[in-house]
């Protein structure tokens, strides 16, 4: 491929269109491609309905060089989009034994048998196989006509690992150079004030190119070079990380990671420290955030969430009196909050969040003020915030517990936390 | 409109396609739309690119009776979507002064002005506006050349309250009849069972109809019905609503709910309760879904995230001997953690769950088994589940908080418990 190859993603699932399921397969595959410069086009969404599928096909090859499918590969979808896929190509489905022959070991372990099993043994006629390490229907890849099809299954944790192992690899090749993509992240400054710092350069540059993106508490920088190798693709990145972490510094929390929990939890690891939480606005979302990443038990000890003074007292040690005199929402409170969860819970630190998520308001503060707290070893820090009245209760949370998260992260790496 | 309109959503935005924001917008408007009988066809993502974005106009043209865009209105993007539309079909924008009125009207309590504002108040020549409650960006919908269009703003919560308020009445009033749409929402029984409980009766009917569909951990059975007016598709429903509720009785959990927390804050209101919950592998995550909703404090006083042994003894007293003898995943420990918590807070129910989210075991349980339990005034239940290994540690931690918002629906509504 000469030009900058473009992609289509088409996914299949009548669940898609009745509105139960969010296409995030994808949002997930659109974020991954991104970062090997493919430029997604379009993205589809069609039923489990073999016209239907066949015209979008069509349809897609007329105005994209890659097509990426998700879903419609499981036994109980009668391998609709492998059997449309290939029909559209002039191609047979042929049996793979190989795969035949771990769909066997899979059921051997007693994951179960369907009577459409053997169907995911079919695949199209000299297509690239792609194995599933979470689930049994193997994706596959192949070029015909000019044009790369790619197939991936539609469970979203099936998919992504798929993509990453198998159809990343496989893409990169093709393109016949390589393209390397960083991603810087981002608290504690916005997109727009990103964008102004970097605009004259990011006019100026092609390759590498430098892009900020919002995501929706925090936001990212991304670098991204092509070159004949990955090797001298990176580089041609360095120099300029180097440059914007010299201009951001501590603004930038990590480097091709997720969330910044995730950040965290890498330093908590290095550092072999551990936290406790208690959280009143936020309700237990620090705590689920974090416990969502596998092996956060070692780092981890638990939380209190209070809802009301009388559990403030009793599940975090915060004096009636202190409560009395400064209120629920306070500097004070906050940082007795943090210090008492610490202290019971024998945690090295101890992080807290008391505030209004609205939308009802306590008559004193304006909803979105949130005061988040760190207790350390014999130290404590707070930071007061005014979200403003117009966010919404779930972006007052989630920004509250990236506050908690990035003291924490501060904290941890010797910087200035409040 | 004489056979089942067929519609197409179509969402307009660069970020869409480099993957950083989920396209949850085509969710919520094609649950709305399933929701009056409009059966969505397909769904398209173009960037915020006139030409393509003409192409996708035109295939959706061809395909679709309905077409509904989402984004492309806001004063950043030029009204791309709204000039790109009116363009397909032969429309010119012209200035509404109504909307300028209150555009003008917006600006002066402050809430600022952009260069393009004015450009808001440009609409297709002899649309229906829709007023935007939540933003400045108005929508709109026309009919032409047997087709309907309706543009709906980006920003979820401004294209939900849209649809909802001035979409769905306008789409009602096109259809030339009424059509409702009631789900019943269900928890304990999966989508399969209840499809094999009635597939003989879905099949023989067509109007009113009856599908279920399933949820991530949920499902729901949804009975719609064709008629001249509401009341007369309402009537149609009630003999069917009975039906299914004799025969799957206490597994229904709602009607029309979001989910089930919703269900219990219903129940909680009007028995007057509070609960408490001690939560070990779902790490807040009950808290957490219980306080998303707004006026939750009424109803929850807090709770512990218990992720450590010594935790669950200090946060909800659990006898230390209890936790050697019967270890952490137990019903014994189970029960001392959801009484615990509910003397320690002073709730008058008190939730517990403890057991393996994975990826990792404990060398005793296989993961996915998980204990929750419910102690209310001087009783205690206990459900042992078992998840199986397959299942993804989010999968299990969501099913574990269903079990425990099932629990306490149960008993509040004096069903049997366990």
């Amino acid at each position: 491929m000469n030009k900058a190859p473009e992609a289509e993603i088409l996914s299949v699932g009548t669940e898609l269109l009745l509105g139960h399921v969010t296409n995030t397969d994808a949002r997930d595959v659109s974020e991954m491609l991104s970062r090997i410069g493919l430029n997604v086009k379009y993205h589809s969404v069609v039923g489990d309905n073999p016209e239907r599928l066949r015209q979008c096909v069509e349809i897609a090859r007329g105005r994209a060089d890659v097509i990426i499918t998700t879903g419609g590969l499981g036994p109980t979808c009668d391998d609709l989009t492998k059997q449309v896929l290939a029909d559209c190509f002039g191609l047979k489905l042929v049996r793979n034994e190989e795969v035949e022959k771990s769909l066997y070991e899979y059921i051997r372990t007693g994951r179960g048998l369907t009577p459409n099993t053997h169907q995911q043994a079919l695949l199209p006629e000299g297509c690239t196989v792609f194995p599933n390490s979470c689930g049994t229907a193997p994706g596959c890849a192949f070029e015909k006509d000019g044009k790369v099809v790619v197939m991936l299954p539609g469970p979203p944790k099936e998919c992504r690992a798929m993509f990453e192992r198998s159809a990343l690899p496989y893409l990169r090749r093709l393109s016949g150079e390589a393209i390397v993509s960083h991603s810087l992240n981002i608290f504690g400054i916005g997109e727009s004030a990103v964008d102004d710092l970097f605009a004259d350069e990011m006019n100026a540059m092609t390759n590498p190119s430098m892009a900020p993106y919002a995501k929706e508490c925090d936001c990212l920088l991304q670098i991204t070079a092509k070159a004949e190798n990955e090797a001298e693709a990176e580089a041609m990145i360095a120099p300029v990380r180097a440059h914007v972490l010299q201009v951001l510094g501590e603004y930038v929390y990590g480097e091709d990671v997720d969330c910044i929990e995730e950040a965290v939890m890498k330093l908590l690891r290095e550092h072999g420290r551990t936290f406790a939480a208690c959280e009143s606005c936020t309700g237990g979302d620090i705590a689920r955030r974090f416990t969502e990443l596998p092996g956060a038990s070692a780092f981890f000890l638990g939380g209190a969430v209070t809802y009301t003074n009388a559990v403030k007292t009793e599940l975090a040690g915060v004096p009636e009196a202190l409560l009395a005199e400064k209120t629920a929402v306070s500097r004070e409170v906050a940082q007795a909050m943090a210090e008492g969860i610490r202290e019971r819970l024998g945690a090295d630190l101890g992080v807290s969040v008391t505030g209004l998520a609205g939308p009802d308001g306590d008559g004193v503060h304006e909803v979105g003020t949130v005061f988040i707290a760190l207790a350390a070893e014999g130290q404590i820090f707070v930071r007061e915030t005014h979200m403003g009245s117009t966010r919404t209760r779930s972006f007052i949370r989630r920004m509250a517990g990236n506050h908690a998260f990035d003291m924490l992260r501060r904290y941890l790496s010797g910087m200035q936390v409040e």
